[in-house]
């Protein structure tokens, strides 16, 4: 069948254009942040013409939320991953929030703060932003409950896993300028302590009593 | 003495002008971002000439981390009077929480994150920030001891203010793009019962027993 072969052929030249530019762009928005990643600075990053770069994505929003989209699933795939190879036991919960905190300092935590800052002043990034920010948002708070191996239905453990996720979102921001790291390792150190406590794994014995935090949202 | 009076009158004019101008900064922070605030739109904005703004600010760093720093300042004592101003008894810390969420997601907060993310790939903002931002650090930690009325000598409770505040620029973050405010409200509310678990206040019984979370530092 070589019509259809070719088909398929054509589809993965496709695909790995469209991940050269989606990684060309954030690299750019690393490098250069919102203001210095245009179309064309990506296009020639990447080693793709502009109108292939155009016929994938017309336009730079288009362009932006693409590749944090992307990257966001290709990040969440490596974490869960590197969760999966950690050993079981009690240090297991330290572990995964390391690999959340790196997370939240690396790259693509900076990309998309560039772009969510932008979005900011910005109308027609903002209206591609505020969807994927929400999905971003749902699908992280999930990857956490699921690398902790926690039960949401407990009381607290929502707004536990929010808290995690704020404060790293919050440590992320307090790194962009200088290295924070010390802070945060000792932070963290005492923070980790604090969800041992409030967070009872999944097949652990529940909390005595609900107390405080038992509110649901 | 008339030298003196006009020389006083002088002083109090360039302050009243250097007032306008930092306060239009942070202005065209929230409404134009880092990339819509030249010296030229703020001087505009501020009624001020060109040449003033040049006198008292001669480039476009030196504005916007003058207006940094005078807002940081002003805001932390209206935060102190605000504070005061507040009955006594157990529902004081989370009043006080209520206020610096509320520093998290204002106007001021909005300003100096678009600094912040701009100065990452911008030299000269980058060093004139990068002070700004341990000094600004370290007196909103020191605020923030000194509204809740807890004892940092005591184990645990520069971490738990360190973690506040850490969770709070994460919160104000999560509002950039969309309202987030009923998020927020559940999630404070049960940081604000970790944290009166957490902080006994100055004049309260120290917590039993070390624990978790008392590493210094």
């Amino acid at each position: 069948m070589p019509v259809a072969s070719t088909r398929v052929a054509q589809q993965e030249r496709s695909r790995a254009t469209q991940a050269r530019l989606l990684e060309a762009t954030v690299e750019c928005l690393v490098e250069h942040g919102w203001s210095g990643t245009t179309t064309t600075v990506v296009a020639a990053r990447a080693g793709v013409s502009r109108g292939a770069q155009l016929h994938h994505y017309p336009t730079r929003a288009a362009l932006v939320t693409a590749a944090v989209t992307h990257l966001t699933e290709r990040r969440a795939a490596e974490l869960r991953a590197e969760a999966a190879a950690l050993p079981a036991g009690p240090r297991r919960l330290d572990r995964v929030v390391d690999l959340l905190a790196a997370a939240f300092t690396g790259p693509l935590f900076v990309a998309a703060l560039e772009l969510w800052v932008a979005a900011r002043t910005d109308t027609e990034l903002r209206d591609a932003l505020v969807p994927l920010e929400a999905r971003v948002g749902r699908e992280m708070h999930r990857l956490t409950v699921e690398l902790l191996g926690v039960d949401e239905r407990r009381p607290g453990v929502r707004e536990t896993v929010q808290a995690t996720l704020d404060l790293l979102r919050g440590l992320g921001v307090a790194n962009l300028l200088s290295d924070d790291s010390a802070r945060r390792t000792v932070l963290l150190h005492t923070w980790k302590r604090q969800l041992a406590a409030l967070l009872p794994p999944d097949d652990g014995p529940p909390r005595s009593g609900a107390g405080p935090g038992s509110e649901q949202p």
